[in-house]
């Protein structure tokens, strides 16, 4: 079987860096998986991404050793199993609220006897290698996301989930659900504190933490403080700043006011 | 933050009539898009369209002015918040039968507090501006459709959920509902109560009120007998006709035998 | 081999009515093929469609027993032979304006010994069947549009192309290249007897001639006078004005402002 | 109403060889429906394919008499509503476990008063014909997938639901469900016994029963034992399957390793 | 008609900045018409991009402001005319070597008298309004790209063709031909002069002059100079410079070791 | 830069197996990639094939080492420039029949100084590496087809091009021409004499030679007989022959009635 580097990268405790496609595009994942990045993930939530846009940037980021992931618009059977049978190297689930969430969803991603994943790894047998069906279960990422309140409060729970690999926190939803503004690379106290203390019982439980960053500043100081893995905040907002600085530049104004900064 | 036409004339009180796209094509939607509706639905239920489609057929329709407006599958989360985070205008929900599933649809469509949406909408926020975040609970259109006889038991729990705009009826399942023939255009004595019933007890709970509809003749009688918003059955439908009526015209029969008049 | 219809009518001396495609819809196609038109063409000249798009479209239509044609952008080998293999039952050919334009229209859609065109029928063998390659020659319709002041000097040179089946002619092209204004469905004394010329001529040397069309009654008249085939303006345009005149009916006025008459 | 020959043939208990599409490519599909099967099934849970490409594929496979079916990634009622919209002549529902389930996937596929399938088969009427409301009840197969060990215990409940036609046997998940390793053509007694049984059963409650299969000579044993229709494993196991053969038998090698079996 | 912003800006004098379309993505494109560039062009010659992706992606421009350009892939009468149909604003042809080159250009974009444009501006007029077809000739930008040694040696004559509005350079082909490597931002001093010398020419033939660009310093660079309009290298070169200084930010290095700059 | 090893095995005088995709699917290529293939070839000449999916297919094939090659569908400068641009490792042109047509197809493939192939390898930069400018014209493969009694008649002049590295033969096209029906792996006399002719010519050019075939034991009798490269049918071909056994198979008939043999 081919080696999940980004499984391996983070069980080896280093950090990651992470990239994130919104936009449908084959060819845009492509060049996201030639950056540099240790992992792509595909994000089919609030990505304008479905499942055939998704299988046919997964191939393209295939062409490149980059593992891909993918984000799941809701934690539902069909589309969690469709993405693995694809081929993905992990797959993140958002509002994961409470154990029976998290063990529904460890359960959506495992073949029996671990959980009631439907056999039929069509692509993933034949980019993984003959031996996936025994090893999938163990190779595959499972991360949960913890962005609401109550997954806050049920957080041991979740995380002691047997087969869960990660946490993932989405700050926008997570700072929403607490009553702030819904934003990136979180500045509020309270949500600042809820960020750590995630991470940090993440780890206690063995699991590894990744978040949503935007500033790549911010994202370097968040690795330093302990967090495994940080992502871009995606390929759409990249380009739209960098579409930005170049007209700025040529321009010769200075005009940097970017995209709204809080999603 | 771009005007919400299509809110507004209808809180205006002025009567709407609404194009509708069951055709997967983003030039037959922008064709629609030209014609002079005041707002032009894709419907992602009866129409052989999802999410992948529906995206380029929203960009199709927005290079015009007139508003876009969806109708989603069923009363499901992952489904509503893709069609929302892509810049609908409104949400149309088929088969909401009680109380619990106006909630419920009304929260999938609502940001914290009201509601659960996931924050990220990617392209909603360049669509309609830098402060969607904050306006989007308030602009957005949330359309129930009642058109069983669930429903209506239910009407006056379903008119009363806080943050609801609307009502949409869908004549066929209603007829069906009833114990008669699925179609549009009702001349059954009791479906045409039931309709005009629902009308009047939508206007009661300050929610204005929509209907399908085949003939225009129809529409423009049920417009003024109050009914807010009217929609052509379908551009698929019209096509049909339009292609038939050229043909009996070029072969100088009148043979104007339609496709069926029943759905 | 499945019998050519289109071809089969035409030559029994009937009146053919033909839809046409511009909008890039599989779905629309298949609407139109269930109208009760004697062909379907698609568009890839002035319709937004291109060669993966007819493909997809001609198996939508394929579905029924409607024969498809199609109109290429241009004389050009490559999609001519591109549009046989995927199976039409008929090529037009715009802008064939002089002998050495038709000859190489015809070489390029004939097997050798009377042609060039390349062997490997991938889809055409499997729609047409096992004798496909001997029958092509004989049995898929060329028609050479005569559409310019070039191409009616040419008339009888052109019209002397052995192979050649039938004429068609574009109203719009050929009012311009005369020196009028473009528009389908002429009444310019000089265009309507350059028409009547065109399509005498053809009939005496054995071809058919059609006439692209707006208007049905138009259309009517032409068919009593000797045209062979008539066309819809296009699917989009029959669209747009069903969506214009449905609006109308609704609100009662009777705005039949159509789309500019003159394309 | 055209003829559903595929639920003639079984009612008249004649033995189907099914074809099974996972590749999502409406041109392959076509080449399946021009191979002699009895019908041909897209598989929307472990093939490759989702909604708006399964209809693409069903117009090609239109273009000929070959029915086609479809599986449902999941027991879901927006994507079983979509696909009979769209005109499938048979749905095959994954993971039915018990009674209710079996309920709700035939009440799913079935309009009022027998379910709560939602009016309006855009597609389906025009390929079915205009009585498609009234026969589709009676008409579309409705096929449950046996392959859990609760569904063994659960057989003659779920046998017994009200408008169920037929049975299919998924061997991969049943193995796995009873603790052996998932594969086709199980030769695992207690397996072999098991599939025995469920198709024993479903016949005494006057349902069909089919089987996936890998091996044709497997399949065709299980004709000879009983089973009413067997199904390739996938269009890519056969593509996959006769490139390697190819290059062999080129090679002069006879390297038949083929793909691993075990799915 | 509507107004083509980015032919009277020019025509006024004003400094352009142009985006650059090579991704195959509407979506990417849609990114790009809300970035504040004055046009953007759509690049079906080294863009990964063909027809029937060109026009979604202009659709998704077209719900700005922003106009369209396209540069095609070769001087091709198919292809001009289809995208000019389709409704860009402007068209950029490579490869014009001389007069003749520039005079069939000139001719394929225009109708007669001018030229040979067939007549069928099928979402042009839709886009352009009603009036499209007496205005295209004179509004629709007509731009011949000089980036061999034979088009400096007939610069005029180019330049002399009636009709042609603007001169675009391609410095990588133009340095190429030079004998010298394939770059953008030319600092060879031959070729740095072969630049100045286009541009002071097109000056004084009354057209404007555009650059292709890569670094913005140079382009503002350009601008002072008297270089009318200067484009940024492509959306994709953009991105991965992005996502290249987002990495190495996160990770404190300053490795901006970019993708090669040579073209 | 990423070895070419396609050009590697035929340079080292080993045989190739070369797979051919003529179905219009990126995941039928992908499993033709992972078959053992030494190289896979997608056809847009009389494969249902055009740029964009084309180039959706060679993604699918970069996600192994296999390396893809393409064969246009006419000696036109636009697609071939765009294929290698897209990262073809070798460019197969149909129909050259003279030295005109063999310099037009090289130089058309390569940079100047030696061709006119224009600067922009937009996806090939990324797929080969940093110095594929530099390398291109080098390492990229160009191989032409005599398939014509002209082209064999001028063979020697067609071998002789510069920069030329091989030929490849048309058999159907090549019987057509020389009088005889339009077949693969020919047996008339004079066809297996031509092919035997153009086979050893090639040699003593130092080109390799290369032959489309139908039956694998055709191909290994070419190989043993000098032949370098043998291709498959194609894969729908493959894919047919496949379905058809397994129905006998099944059936217990023996009907191996295939698809015609003769293209």
């Amino acid at each position: 079987m081919r080696e999940n580097s980004i499984k391996n990268l983070l069980a080896e405790g280093n950090k990651a860096v992470n990239g994130w496609c919104s936009t449908p595009s084959p060819f845009s994942a492509e060049v996201l998986a030639h950056a540099g990045f240790d992992s792509v993930t595909i994000d089919l939530q609030h990505g304008l991404i479905d499942y055939q846009m998704a299988l046919s940037m997964m191939q393209a980021i295939n062409t490149t050793e980059t593992p891909v992931m993918c984000r799941v618009p809701w934690l539902e059977n069909g589309i969690i199993m469709k993405m693995l049978d694809a081929g993905v190297a992990g797959v993140i689930c958002p509002m994961v609220n409470n154990a029976a969430d998290a063990e529904n969803f460890v359960a959506a991603c495992s073949y029996p006897p671990r959980g009631r994943r439907s056999f039929g790894p069509t692509r993933a047998v034949m980019h993984w290698g003959g031996d996936y069906a025994k090893k999938a279960n163990d190779q595959m990422l499972k991360i949960a996301m913890i962005e609401t309140v109550e997954a806050l409060e049920n957080m041991d729970a979740i995380m002691s989930t047997p087969g869960l690999n990660g946490i993932y926190i989405g700050p926008s939803d997570l700072s929403f659900s607490m009553g702030h503004e819904a934003r990136l690379d979180p500045v509020e106290p309270a949500v600042v504190e809820a960020v750590a203390t995630i991470r940090d019982n993440a780890h206690k439980h063995g699991l590894f933490c990744g978040l949503h960053c935007s500033d790549p500043a911010y994202a370097k100081d968040m690795h330093e403080k302990g967090m495994n893995l940080v992502s871009i905040p995606s390929d759409n907002r990249l380009l739209m700043g960098a579409c930005k600085d170049w007209i700025a530049g040529a321009r010769g104004s200075n005009a940097k006011e970017e995209a709204p900064k809080s999603y």
